[in-house]
């Protein structure tokens, strides 16, 4: 398991000290728009531990957090018109983790359509206020 | 929500009737290698519950699989001597599902070495045994 960096981004976004496209939140989860998503509708959800990855999370936290992907997903695929859902989940750096909070990603697919790379460009945030009000519209 | 095929190959797995690379199994959940690994250890969660995909399965018991995802990835990853863990789940053909019965992908990536492609072959038998019994080994 990796060290936890309090000041990670994520962090700082949980501490209100770093703004967020924030679609749901409740005492254990917070989920909000990826700011570089590779789809429209890629969404995070973290935890509120302090865990840097899969292996740092207690079992019922972790629980609560897939409860929330569950319940999330189908609503974003849903309100962006896509036809599938992947779910990942990173850890480590070799298996492409940059922030070292654990997180889960809800990527909405469409037939045909390609992910864009992890991390090309950030997305307008204008965009993305928008996907995040028609999600929120669905909740 | 997918319809759920009773004859699925996990369906037939979970019955008996298939054969498989059995890694961990315990009254909610069964875990057994990947015969088409994108990497050595490539394992597959699945729940016992009749569920096609995320959108399926009761909480507690997507609770209970994500529970043995999470004991299961660090000690697989140790095991193969990878560096880090991705995981995957896939819902719906558009996203890569190719088996519609509830499993989530564990992949052990080493640093610098890219995963195959989707069900690009079928592993030699007997280098997913030595594979499984190493596995098994460590846990």
């Amino acid at each position: 398991m990796a060290a936890y960096d309090p000041d990670n981004i994520f962090a700082k976004i949980l501490k209100g000290e770093v703004p967020c496209h924030k679609l749901y939140e409740d005492a254990d989860t917070l989920a909000f728009l990826d700011i570089m998503p590779r789809t429209e509708g890629h969404t995070l959800v973290i935890t509120k531990e302090s865990a840097p990855d899969l292996f740092g999370i207690s079992p019922q936290g972790l629980g609560k957090l897939m409860a929330v992907v569950q319940a999330l997903a189908p609503k974003i695929k849903t309100a962006v018109g896509a036809d599938g859902v992947l779910i990942q989940q990173f850890n480590g750096a070799a298996a492409g983790q940059t922030v070292f909070h654990l997180h889960v990603h809800i990527l909405p697919i469409k037939d045909g359509v390609p992910l864009r790379p992890q991390e090309t460009g950030m997305a307008e945030p204008d965009a993305l206020a928008m996907t995040a009000e028609k999600i929120r519209a669905s909740l």
